[in-house]
């Protein structure tokens, strides 16, 4: 199937396979969205109603105003905004915060674009070392901090930690690296991508000044889309309006936020967004059924003699980094479809998502599954390792 | 009709009338875009084959890899990125080029995310004045040049220049002002948020530096969406690759562009504008029959007594602006309805898409009409004046 003359095939992943892709699962879109998309799919559609003072954070009908409001207040925050992706929201809180030359603390198994959004204030970044089980600890923050000091002659302008990395899908201590910070008034960026839309999360209990999540990734919402949300405190700066005039025309520019570019997110991304909302603000009080479902094939995993879970355990994340370099990689020495084979064979059994040729060090989610989904993936990993001589403990 | 329990409303205003909308007619989705996005909606849908060295403009399949081939090609460019939304485009362009403090030219039709990109740099905007009749020339821009250079000791370090500005939907001469520019070795920023899609568009002709279009603006693609171009010599500086380096874990990132944030433009919106491309590489060909059917509703309301046409005549673009303070804000002033008598008229006869209440100076955009529906708007005008008791001249 062809979309008309466009050479673009019609995508059937989700439809007619079990995903297991690291980055996709949280971000698939419910019916709502899906609905939400086809009738508002236009960009500017949700300008329809668009009225003074003209900014996308006011706008009634479809209820973004409520939306940004209730996204906030989830979050345990006083203000929030939609941005085109996590990693926009990086961007904006550097660019408030960091100049040329200026230091920012990342934790070690950050994202590279928490450290491209440092790169292009042309800031210097200095790293939180993860500990040996790979967490990055308030201890280590503290190290940091003292070091930068230092260093720069003043503390760092941010600290950015994830609170689940996308590396192991370990879970670090934000609250306890908050604490840290603030003694020395630095501002903490909280990335939330693997958990704002998958567990609950609360920005005042941890402490934090900002929140980024990712629409895409973890709010069943369509790309590119993300929220920024940020403690009253710190809205003002973030969130800063322009003080930008004509120097011939006298032109002014109201209340368009500097930061954000006026308005940020339009057409299929936020009403999508907003659609999925109820869904997620519910399904994140059901991580517990999540993290139940991931043990079944967790576990399965780790009884095949050779692999090593590489991630935390037990686990806190549906995301789980793996090592099979002494199973199925063993295997693929002398398959003769190489690496390939367990794709290949994970493919006939309509388990998808694992990037093809895997099979030393790599990583799986399973979010979203059915508790008879796991069930049949776990089986499913046995099945394939015994077919090819490994051992189940 | 809603789309579950999500409190949005279904949209039906193009299925249902003939929409002016000025910024929403040239993004309005073709079926391709619809098709396509509905089967790709999930964000990292386009993620599917990525394999390394990991860039969305690597990705084989869909063709992403081609399509920014394709583009680059069609806008006689070098090179071409998404970006989500023509302003994060211009944010981009500003954040190679302009720091603290440097000046920047833009003309004074420009919009708001035009200055908002350079304060977001903390540079400072010095404007082209426009003439008399709300044009950009190439002696205003060279005349303001030497200005910038008395002012601050330097040129410039960009100049901004829209092919036609969102407030007349004029057209200006960009080529002029380009050559000037180029002179002091000033780069150009073409603004083609309605150009690229809806008319003809070579960078190489007009000589200008950066092309940027908006894929929801006027290439019928979903938001956010849009295409930043640059010459070969431009290329390498604005898509450069990050040199950032972790200090304690050496990690490096490597070919990631720092501009871009990495991947710029994932699912739905590089999708839908993908498979709207053919239709719209065709589309620009036949922007004389666009203009013809502009040119039956703009003569309609022209003769309408008391009625200024306020853009530049004969049009150039079917983004028109109009003054009827003599003509529809005269029967305002003592229609029972106010200035929403005449949107309400136009809603009755199926025509939407104009400010509720605007009566004095407002903007029409007539792009992608039949002429059927061209000489139907241009009639129901003609029948509300009358019926108001206005002079048909």
């Amino acid at each position: 199937m062809k979309c008309g003359a466009c050479n673009v095939d019609a995508r059937m992943r989700d439809e007619t396979a079990i995903n297991l892709d690291p980055i996709q699962v949280g971000g698939r879109l419910t019916p709502e969205a899906m609905k939400a998309m086809i009738s508002w799919g236009d960009g500017y559609s949700v300008c329809d109603a668009c009225r003074k003072p003209f900014r996308l954070d006011y706008i009634e009908q479809p209820p973004l105003k409520d939306f940004h409001v209730d996204v906030a207040e989830w979050l345990g925050m006083a203000q929030a905004r939609t941005v085109p992706g996590a990693r926009r929201g990086f961007q904006q809180v550097a660019g408030t915060y960091v100049e040329k030359g200026d230091p920012v603390l990342i934790g070690a198994l950050a994202h590279y674009t928490s450290y491209l959004s440092v790169e292009i204030q042309q800031g210097v970044v200095r790293e939180i070392p993860k500990t040996e089980d790979n967490h990055i600890t308030a201890e280590a923050a503290a190290e940091r901090i003292e070091d930068v000091i230092t260093e720069f002659g003043k503390p760092p302008k941010l600290l950015y930690i994830d609170h689940v990395d996308y590396q192991y899908g370990n879970m670090h201590d934000v609250k306890g690296i908050a604490k840290v910070a603030h003694q020395y008034d630095i501002p903490v960026l909280y990335n939330g991508v693997y958990t704002v839309g998958i567990m609950p999360v609360n920005g005042k209990d941890l402490g934090v000044d900002f929140i980024i999540g990712s629409g895409h990734k973890s709010m069943a919402a369509p790309a590119p889309s993300g929220i920024l949300a940020a403690t009253e405190e710190r809205a003002d700066e973030v969130f800063r309006t322009t003080q930008m005039e004509g120097d011939l025309t006298g032109r002014r520019f109201g209340i368009k936020e500097v930061g954000i570019l006026g308005c940020s997110l339009m057409g299929a991304p936020i009403v999508g967004m907003l659609a999925s909302f109820p869904t997620v603000k519910e399904r994140v009080n059901h991580f517990d059924e999540e993290l139940a479902n991931s043990k079944i094939v967790i576990n399965a995993l780790a009884s095949i003699e050779g692999t090593k879970i590489l991630s935390e355990y037990p686990r806190k994340h549906t995301l789980t980094r793996l090592d099979t370099t002494g199973s199925f990689d063993v295997v693929a020495q002398t398959h003769k479809k190489r690496g390939f084979f367990l794709s290949s064979a994970l493919s006939k059994k309509g388990i998808t998502g694992i990037i093809p040729g895997a099979t030393k060090v790599w990583k799986i989610n399973t979010y979203g599954m059915t508790r008879k989904q796991a069930e049949y993936v776990a089986d499913t990993y046995l099945e394939i390792a015994e077919t090819n001589g490994l051992t189940i403990q």
